[in-house]
């Protein structure tokens, strides 16, 4: 064993997160939310692992941002190996490898571990979880429709109102109108749309801009195109398909560009309205194109991400945060050493009863006992002693009530669930 | 776009699997019985990343292994980074760093993806996925039967009667005094005991513990030791704690040694019984110094991991496996397309009570979409045309037994749920 002097750190790897029970209940949570509203939809769950060939996100994206955003190594077969900074390519990847086996359209989700080699900051860790929804094999206003309502049935779901929230739509179709408008070579349009995407965060955008493009006068013609977009006739058959759905807080905003050159047509995010949190949380879009990258037949698709770490932020910025309760509804507490033996008989036989129960071994005197499953938030307990094990009939405690039963063992489960709800 | 000639590979990186929907299910199924059956012990859910320093691994275990067998590399800003290969010392970190808070007993679970770079083998993956389950801060028999326990019950809970397996125990006293007896060196220990570990996987074992040894006498005496031992009073006593939980099958076994260093006391391993399989799938036991190396007082812990690789391969050996069912309970089908609002406002009514129902978006003929609904599980489909928008009757159709009745909106769902059970 190593010297105290010579100890291990305590400390997780920077920029990832420990989940002590408190927070997995609220990881939780969320997962099960995301996951609820998936299955409403049709939407079946699929996982994939987070060792990728880095080939996979070459293919659709600059060397630079794989070698300097990702986690790529070399393995030892030589093998350049990359953690999944997104789940969308492994998806195609998964969909190409059996797209003659697959019934079409085919609704998947996964709630998936991602990591990028950042700077850790609020909102942006170096391993996050998300939510990936898809349908592909669907082209059209319902499937966009559907994709975005899922988002907005999560947020819904997290008990968010539609006014906390808003869903801002654009294509990449009309993008691609006015870089003809103004005269921008196709090659450089992947450049030019993640350059828009940056908008907000970039003080001096249009000189950015000018630069790219190589002319001021594109440059101001580009800007004042994209201050007079309104609408399109298919954005607004979308309105109309969310409305179907029960989607009432579309907003058509042609500066959302989505950073992803695999996106086609349809893109949106997600805002906070709240003025401490307002900025897009997380978002998607229609790619139509990706899966031709694997040498099948092009397959429409559209899908989002939507991240745990937007998400939380989001809850604890509405006060939405679900308060923390373990699984554990009942603790035995021992009074003695020697009920040990029937205390574990006792949880054993609740346990048949689908009671999560646990029995207190800390061997501490019964008001420390006590004070331990209070500070656990265990809801109920049940001291046994020589009364108990003799008369068979055990008093159950509400800790936090303080409301007290005595019962046999065969209607505990019965008073724990209706007490429970 | 990449051009068909320069296409992207659809296999997954080696050694790693990707989860189609019929896998995932089995996953989820596992998965599941796993939490059921430690949170009816009491246990609370927690996780941390698969990302650790490479520091945690070389602490406990030869700097060979960390660099031969685990994903090791180095990070941008010159940290060795390692992808987890077990859960235990992050278990042990995170419990470290919070000591003077967290109550004990502390009961936790987490079902945690692992990693190891190891030629791809039947049941050893470079990826797997397993429960790991630790009570910290309770010495003795009743927390050793617990942790047993859990095992047990999530063996019976997946289908397995105590026929099908057994849990073969031992400690890891034992084998110290044995060492002892011999008169072996203490430095010495832990390289025999993980030579014992290999036992059955070494043809000229006895001569490789001669080499070690550098005494074949000593090689000799301990070979007669191990065999000669058959039960301690304490695992007697573990046997009678073992009862009061409904455990049948344990076996004294001391052959199990386990090959981790930081076992202190019991060590056990479950056993398939299945000729076609019979061998060690998981387990796990007792170490009470683990804590220390992290500089906090030594706190007694005892735990065990469960890998899903083992647990499917059981229960495909023993004819276990479930029976695979979408998530999705009904799929309605477009007859015409001026149908699809309706289908899809109908969908939406559904979802409000709770029914998962997707709508089928292909454009096929009728006779298409039963065959989709067929081939994907979906139990039930609707067809919406002329007559079910004019009516608002639908006729829901059970797709293998063709069942059929004819309802208002507000009648499927309670329809679906009573057929479904």
């Amino acid at each position: 064993m190593a010297k105290q002097d010579n100890k291990l750190s305590t400390k997780s790897y920077r920029g990832v997160r420990d989940f002590y029970p408190e927070d997995q209940f609220i990881q939780r949570y969320i997962f099960e939310h995301m996951e609820q509203i998936c299955e409403l939809f049709g939407y079946e769950e699929y996982s994939s692992s987070i060792l990728e060939s880095a080939e996979l996100y070459r293919g659709k994206t600059s060397e630079e941002i794989v070698n300097e955003q990702t986690y790529t190594f070399t393995d030892r077969g030589e093998r350049e190996v990359t953690l999944r900074p997104e789940v969308t390519p492994s998806f195609a990847r998964m969909i190409a490898a059996r797209y003659r086996e697959i019934p079409f359209p085919a609704r998947w989700y996964t709630i998936a571990n991602c990591f990028r080699y950042e700077r850790p900051q609020r909102g942006r860790l170096r391993e996050h979880w998300q939510l990936n929804a898809d349908i592909v094999g669907a082209e059209g206003a319902a499937a966009d429709a559907e994709i975005i309502a899922i988002a907005h049935g999560v947020m819904r779901s997290l008990g968010a109102d539609e006014r906390n929230f808003e869903i801002h739509v654009s294509d990449r179709r009309i993008l691609d109108a006015m870089y003809g408008v103004v005269g921008i070579e196709k090659a450089m349009y992947p450049d030019i749309t993640r350059l828009l995407d940056r908008r907000d965060k970039i003080k001096d955008f249009e000189k950015q801009l000018s630069e790219k493009l190589g002319s001021s006068a594109q440059a101001t013609k580009l800007v004042k195109e994209l201050a007079r977009t309104t609408s399109t006739a298919y954005l607004e058959e979308l309105r109309g398909q969310l409305e179907l759905l029960g989607v009432g807080n579309m907003v058509v905003d042609t500066k959302i560009t989505r950073g992803f050159d695999y996106y086609t047509g349809m893109v949106f995010e997600v805002f906070d309205t709240d003025p401490a949190n307002r900025r897009a949380m997380f978002g998607g879009g229609r790619y139509d194109n990706l899966l031709s990258l694997f040498g099948v037949d092009s397959i429409p698709a559209v899908g989002f991400a939507m991240g745990d770490v937007t998400a939380r932020d989001f809850l604890e910025t509405h006060n939405l945060l679900p308060k923390y309760a373990p699984s554990t509804e009942l603790m035995l507490l021992i009074v003695e050493a020697d009920a040990s033996t029937h205390a574990m008989r006792l949880a054993q036989e609740l346990r048949r009863e689908d009671v999560t129960v646990s029995v207190n071994f800390s061997g501490k005197r019964v008001g420390d006992q006590i004070r331990q499953a209070d500070k656990m938030k265990v809801p109920f307990i049940i001291a046994i002693g020589t009364k108990e094990r003799e008369s068979g009939r055990y008093t159950v405690k509400n800790i936090s009530t303080g409301a007290e039963i005595t019962l046999p063992a065969d209607r505990i489960a019965e008073h724990l669930f209706s007490s429970l709800g």
